[in-house]
């Protein structure tokens, strides 16, 4: 456990939080397997060399996002290290995808308009600039925990009311197989990491801090043709990709 | 530019790395790309309510990590918005991969060494626990700039003298054929975001609070079985993964 005590003072992180990563990572290494605990307040303070009111405000921090929970006379318990898999196929779907790791999945339509393609949006579905798309932003539970939200656009004119479609299923699968289109494929994936901005601190119930896994994600018909643009965000705490060949 | 202003104090995380942070995604969304230049100090200071010196802190950190570059005279040049592309697929090499998108590759042996296999990489190598397995520690630069850091593991009778193979040719597909294994297939890849600890910092040239992609992938040969596991951490500012069905 050597790299835990690779605390470092004045580089613009707090300490509570540069503590809180390390601990986080020790937890998704596996470190504390065995007791299925976090060492005692003590013995992290001594090992970060740092106070034990830091060393509390760390772990105030990880029971905030779910991933440790004290508990009254015994101290630190592990809440939860596995992350969801989440699959990317050609065959990617979120529901099925996450659903069988949950009791329950949840899918919430937080807003919906119709507007005109962005530069990027066009691209991706194979629009012109300017062309009628419909933006859905959707947030994604599972076992009441935020997972993920995401940012979809679909054609204006092929998907009218797809928003009232999800907002009935819970589901992009469901919401097409209404609209008339019953397949469809995963044809491109990005993916890229970044910090969780304001927003994403609140819907996604994450600390000042956290780190999202991004996949842009373009689906087309049987035909090629692209259905649906979308950006997610996912909370990386609580989720990882995989990818099988 | 709304998300710009949105700067949380008291967080934990040092403001001028909150303001880093906003730069770098607007940088990344494109928001400067008709000028190809951060806004003036005095303007960001002015959109983030907070002083010139703050601002300059934000853009040192980004100069450092190569984001930006200050022009006497002119101000603030963005010299790098676009990530290499890595594609993911059965035949994912890391050379080819990035090739083609940089002038010079380079990859440094950092370490290597003959260890008993743990519980994770015998799993993932079909291999019993203890079983030997040669260990290499990899970091690869693009144009000079550190790319990703990589621990591989391969079975050790199979591949007697890798690490030497691999110092050679600077690459693993060829240390693979100069062993005897002319093809391989990337079987299995998992993707997780996290923190860099202070020796990513150091190795991957970033500053604090930087984040990586991180890669766990299993190859095999052509018959099935794994020839390498490895754990890839990628300065997420510099990468991103593709995946196309």
């Amino acid at each position: 456990m050597a790299g835990l005590k690779q605390v470092q003072r004045q580089t613009g992180v707090a300490l509570w939080r540069q503590i809180a990563d390390r601990i986080r990572e020790a937890i998704s290494s596996g470190a504390y397997d065995e007791t299925g605990m976090v060492p005692p307040e003590t013995v992290l303070a001594l090992q970060f060399g740092v106070n034990r009111h830091t060393v509390r405000s760390a772990l105030a921090a990880l029971a905030q996002e779910g991933i440790v929970r004290a508990v009254q006379g015994r101290g630190t318990l592990i809440e939860r290290k596995e992350r969801l898999n989440f699959p990317i196929t050609r065959r990617t779907r979120f529901t099925a995808g996450i659903g069988d790791q949950a009791r329950e999945m949840r899918s919430l339509l937080l807003d919906e308009a119709n507007e005109e393609a962005s530069a990027e949006v066009a691209r991706w579905l194979g629009l012109r600039q300017g062309e009628e798309v419909i933006r859905l932003e959707t947030l994604r539970h599972a076992d009441k925990r935020p997972v993920s939200k995401a940012t979809s656009w679909f054609p204006a004119g092929r998907f009218a009311g797809i928003g009232e479609a999800y907002r009935k299923h819970e589901s992009i699968t469901k919401a097409f197989a209404e609209l008339g289109l019953s397949d469809y494929i995963r044809a491109t994936t990005e993916v890229t990491a970044a910090h969780a901005n304001t927003a994403d601190l609140t819907d996604l119930e994450l600390t000042p801090g956290a780190i999202l896994l991004i996949a842009k994600a373009m689906n087309t018909d049987l035909d090629g043709v692209p259905v649906q643009y979308s950006i997610s965000r996912f909370a990386a705490d609580r989720v990882q990709f995989t990818i099988e060949n």
